[in-house]
């Protein structure tokens, strides 16, 4: 039987992290590929014992339906902790639950663009919302960074150039794949460039609070005088990844609108796992957890930066992020993107090639993104001196 | 600001169960229209025992990222019993888990269909699959139902005359919203169509498990040597609702590009509801628990039945369904629909209306749907007398 698959989905693959993630089941491997928090971010303490308790007494609330917006305690704090912590909301904004922020990325274009649309974003960009705008037919359109961010000057070109812009999709702080952040002053150009040209910003930021130096920036959202933003926020990184509990705060209009798609894709996010987030919310203090993770990560990224000065020959450029969870390195001239990265896989070091990130699938790329969020100590300085190795024999050719 | 939704949303609502569903907070109104399991169906001591001991023996796997297929060991325990119990499963077939049946309904339209493509299904059907067809930018077109199930030359006709139909959706063992439950040999007749004209089935079986009388009868795709069938699965109505678990089951070239779709819309299903219904297959005996479930149905449905020879005058006309949540009344000539079940909810029974499960959203109903399912015993005689009591007020006008 060959089946006839819809247009939008018909040359679509499964993305190239995933199949490399599905290869990371060998615990040999130095997983530099994962996009994974680190299993120590995880307070597995008190979520069991959370869960114990609303088990033993709540538990038809967490088994039985639940409404689509989400469970109304966890909308509250959410929304609380947004507008005292971040400045973000305002009086005719509404917060709902999603099913992690991945959700939350693919209702709002489902909810904005038809087939055919255009939704900008930086090039590289979260190639898991690059397909989740592709499988709902849109059409991606990456603009080139530079340090501050997207490029305002070619951003101003392809709002005016292109009609079919119907999003403009931006990860400001410590971006995937680069680890780059969006300075004050690009956040002010592009939020004037957006509602010049009439177009909705989808924020996404899934790492805004791993922030582990420098000086904390204001989101695109807490700008949104004309309610032009939908942040898209997740607890995958902060509580945990595989309770898939992310949300989204933007004008109610809209909001409502998003409700109805998110009733036709689940229902509504489960119950259970929802729960644990409001009870760890109200029970524990979230803000100190976070500040854990920070701590953990600035010192796992410090080690990764040390050996990557120590291993790496000059000719390699990498970020120093100051958050989040991935370094960018980009090599010299003559190294075959391709076969440096599959070298490194047959010596146990698993990164992730930059044209995984591409917004056009066809280019090419000299860059590829490590994590040093799920590998050891042990493993990060290990790694990161075989990388530095083959890159000298690549060189030497 | 006025946004620019997409075409296939912008004149989308909220479902109409939904919003009743939300009215249903009120703990004095009698719940006939909530689609919800009973909470007793629930194993709650169970769940909670193995929700604790996986957060304390293997909590990094709970609380990880995991892979867009699912838990693979739920995967084969699904594969597995669907196999052995059903029949349900070929060597080119595959199994994945997805976010509640609703997922599994969604991602199928979403892979399979363009805009403007059809999708034919029986009328009334599941409002909640019609909404996510339509957000999917498919026209939905329902077919009669006669007491066999659909009315399969109505469906030839509708086959023969629109080139553009690619899914027939289906419930073929009691029905939502009818109850009712298609027969062998229209089963035969449907699948005999759909391999002619070349069209996939979907076929929904949420309630299946659920059969407290009658004759078990072979699922559609226990019949499908052409791989022209997906099944729909979910623990919602026999472990629990809020965990939000369902399984497709269909060729795996259909399933492969399943899984991109699913990628790009939730990552993965939830871990920990994952790995509690993989434990409770593991550990305990579904099926007893599953037997204990038709006890309680049959029980309530019984009692309702009872109460409607007993109140309800005999212009009404209601099924008598051998398994499921739905019974389906069938108003006399005369009586405002609309009216009626406005009626019944100032005197505190909420139905919920035909209209709201019709493919055509213009069309008219002289029918509601009950549940016997969420009230207790005394809620549904009550409940049923008050409804008998408003229809001969009404007959009197």
């Amino acid at each position: 039987m060959n089946y006839n698959f819809s247009e939008k989905l018909k040359n679509m693959q499964p993305s190239a992290i995933r199949e490399i993630f599905k290869s990371l089941t060998d615990p040999s491997i130095i997983a530099f590929a994962a996009g994974n928090p680190a299993p120590e971010s995880f307070p597995i303490e008190a979520i069991a014992k959370i869960s114990d308790n609303i088990l033993k007494t709540d538990p038809v609330k967490a088994l039985q339906y639940g409404i689509t917006e989400g469970y109304p305690k966890l909308r509250e704090l959410v929304a609380k902790r947004l507008d005292t912590k971040f400045g973000i909301g305002r009086p005719d904004d509404m917060t709902i639950i999603v099913s992690g922020g991945q959700q939350g990325i693919e209702l709002t274009c489902k909810t904005l663009c038809n087939e055919g649309d255009t939704v900008l974003c930086e090039n590289p960009s979260f190639i898991g919302s690059l397909n989740s705008f592709r499988s709902n037919g849109a059409v991606v359109k990456g603009i080139p960074m530079n340090e501050d961010g997207i490029d305002t000057a070619l951003l101003e070109e392809a709002l005016k150039n292109d009609p079919k812009v119907k999003l403009l999709y931006l990860i400001p702080t410590f971006q995937n794949p680069t680890g780059r952040t969006m300075s004050l002053k690009t956040r002010c150009e592009v939020y004037e460039l957006a509602v010049r040209y009439g177009v909705i910003i989808l924020e996404d930021n899934p790492y805004g609070e791993l922030r582990f130096e420098g000086k904390e920036l204001p989101t695109l959202k807490s700008m949104d005088t004309e309610g032009i933003v939908v942040y898209c926020g997740s607890f995958s990184k902060v509580l945990s990844s595989g309770m898939r509990i992310g949300f989204l705060c933007a004008n109610e209009k809209l909001m409502q609108k998003i409700v109805v798609a998110k009733q036709g894709e689940d229902v509504h996010t489960p119950m259970l796992p929802q729960m644990i987030c409001a009870d760890y919310i109200e029970q524990y203090d979230l803000d100190a957890h976070i500040k854990s993770i920070q701590d953990l990560y600035r010192h796992k990224c410090g080690i990764m930066l040390e050996a990557l000065d120590r291993y790496m020959p000059d000719c390699v450029k990498y970020t120093r992020p100051e958050g989040g969870l991935f370094l960018w390195c980009t090599l010299p001239e003559g190294i075959e993107l391709n076969e440096f990265v599959q070298a490194a896989l047959k010596r146990k070091v698993a990164v992730v090639p930059g044209t995984a990130f591409n917004c056009d699938t066809e280019a090419g790329s000299d860059a590829f993104r490590v994590t040093y969020a799920t590998p050891t100590e042990e493993q990060i300085t290990e790694g990161i001196k075989i990388l530095g190795e083959l890159v000298t024999e690549f060189m030497k050719g």
